[in-house]
């Protein structure tokens, strides 16, 4: 069960939105800041999406979804809010500017976590005058509801107290924790992706292979081992009986061969983003961003359904947890007023009602009135 | 069904015996050429890791499997072969010397794959005097016997018509051919891999994670996404309803930032090794390299059978093609005898009679003979 009672999500695009469904879908209440006039829109439509995968995850019915509401300020937003998550654009000017604002307002014991995917805590925290000791990076990836990966950083104020918190709090909504040992630039994950991408767009750029032909090679290949064991273990295991030492020194004189073309950075202008985006239309084959998004969002569930089942039933990796996850939601389902905190949640409008399997709850009285205000709740 | 009737493989490393496994599990013939005298043994433990893994894909019974013989000689070994692959060590004086002895010896019509991981076709084939027009790189990812994927690369000297039968033979042992347009070195999978493994060198060495931080990182989040689609696709559903071309102009300034240590190659000196050896042992909680395998196994097969059955039932990626694969594989399993050449397999020795799955047909007195010479069959 979560131990997060009231969260507040500044910034509701792709990941600031899978951040709300994720929660929302714990059961937890959620007030949302975002000046985009179609940020409820926005927000509706990947909750939509989010619940149709979680209905496939929890064929048993869903938990009791917490409260969304739109909040007109920042101030208002994270104003008794435990957990608070940052999302909006890349650019320092405005997180400092968003984060000086979400100190000034948030309870003193609140955490603050960034979705950034590369700014360095360090950076960003100086704006905060009050507590900066509380902000870390949650740095998640998309699709943020079914992904469990959260890279959890520290700057130089951040409390060590303030990681174990984080830790608990991602992990409390079902996430995978893990804390990046040194503040750098774009962490672990995104270096990583930012490697693969730049080999990836000189080999499109040079003509040697498609979009749709270099995402063959990954789908087809490693991509099926990383789902599953990272790349040492799967070069571990590769080097056979020898072991990682013979094969570390198998591979290691590749490193001095011209096998990437990482010394130098492709340029980056009209002509590749037109060759990237007109491959890109021919690899869809006609589908739709939103029928792709299914697509990708069903076989996210069924891969880690499948590795549930693996290790001898233990599960296996991102399908251990998965197990574990869907669990812990199918208890909350089970007994939405059980919370430990005795709080109850708002009625949910007539669309959701429809949901066959989820299981409703009496509205308390004391509720109902609030429950009027959340309007946009997507 | 096949259309291979007769193949050889030079080399039987893990790359080598996990070719020689999908051909046996296909029906087809294999003799192998490996002046290692272990290399009974280590093909054996390879077709058992085969079979227990494609039992799992096919409950209902295994195809007869194909016989396997120890050449004494390359001679040997591809004299009647209509299919050769070559996986012997990356040096390009050892490549030359195999191809030359394998164009001498094997049949005009037979094609020719190397397993390399980067060397060029062109530099390969100036060795074979004779027919240099029929070799292609067929560079597959272990493990052999289950990842589907194959980069098919011409030298200057291939013949096209090479590559299009190329194509075939490998779909016809359930693979996904995928040719890439212009031959450089380390072709397209590689280069990604290796783009990765670099960065991730960096990571460890400066002690921004273990390596089973960076494995956790990579299988708990973008492993998950390129099981199932390639980076392209991915970040096309992330761009959402704006598309590629909004995806692209968000990301392409990071081209410009510190995201990646990759202007620059980690010092690779037996500290490094020393560091990833010992936490690759840590990761493994005891786990052997032989339960490690199983588990990667078991994982991969789930993960392909849960795409299998994605996008409404058509099955998805690897899954779509895993789907046939397990389809034609039972029809040959349902139907030994009716091969259009009506060739017959060899008797199994009584360890593999044991199978309780396997369809035994009656041994044709013909081919009796022949099989008791394949004494070292794994």
């Amino acid at each position: 069960m979560s131990i997060i009672n009231k969260a507040a999500a500044i910034g509701g695009g792709v990941i600031g939105a899978g951040w709300v469904a994720r929660l929302l879908l714990n059961g937890i209440d959620v007030s949302i800041f975002d000046p985009d006039p179609e940020a409820s829109r926005k927000v509706g439509e990947v909750m939509k999406g989010a619940r149709r995968a979680y209905k496939q995850m929890l064929p048993g019915g869903l938990p009791k979804e917490g409260k969304l509401t739109f909040a007109k300020t920042i101030a208002e937003a994270v104003a008794d809010a435990d957990f608070i998550q940052e999302s909006v654009p890349e650019r320092l000017d405005l997180k400092h500017k968003v984060l000086a604002e979400i100190d000034a307002h948030a309870p003193a014991n609140a955490i603050v976590g960034s979705s950034t995917s590369g700014i360095k805590p360090t950076d960003m925290q100086v704006a905060m005058k009050k507590h900066p000791e509380r902000l870390v990076v949650g740095h998640p990836f998309n699709p943020v509801y079914l992904l469990p990966l959260v890279e959890i950083v520290g700057g130089q104020q951040t409390f060590p107290e303030a990681i174990e918190v984080a830790k608990e709090l991602y992990a409390s909504i079902g996430m995978k924790p893990v804390v990046v040992r040194k503040e750098i630039e774009a962490f672990v994950g995104d270096r990583l992706l930012e490697a693969a991408w730049r080999e990836a767009l000189w080999l499109v750029k040079d003509g040697i292979c498609t979009v749709e032909e270099l995402d063959d090679i990954m789908r087809y290949s490693f991509g099926l081992r990383w789902a599953q064991m990272g790349m040492f273990q799967v070069y571990r295991v590769a080097g056979g009986e020898a072991g990682m030492r013979h094969f570390m020194a198998q591979f290691g004189p590749c490193l001095k061969w011209p096998w990437t073309k990482l010394m130098d950075v492709p340029e980056f202008n009209d002509e590749l983003v037109d060759l990237i985006a007109t491959q890109s239309d021919e690899q869809a084959h006609g589908l739709s961003i939103r029928e792709l998004e299914k697509i990708r969002d069903d076989n996210l569930v069924a891969i880690m359904e499948a590795l549930s089942k693996q290790n001898k039933g233990k599960g296996w990796g991102a399908g251990a947890l998965h197990k574990d996850y869907t669990k812990q939601l199918a208890k909350l389902a089970a007994k939405p007023a059980a919370k430990a905190d005795g709080k109850a949640k708002a009625a949910k409008p007539a669309k959701k009602a429809a949901t066959p399997a989820k299981v409703e709850k009496p509205v308390k009285a004391g509720k109902a009135d609030k429950a009027k205000k959340s309007k946009k709740k997507g």
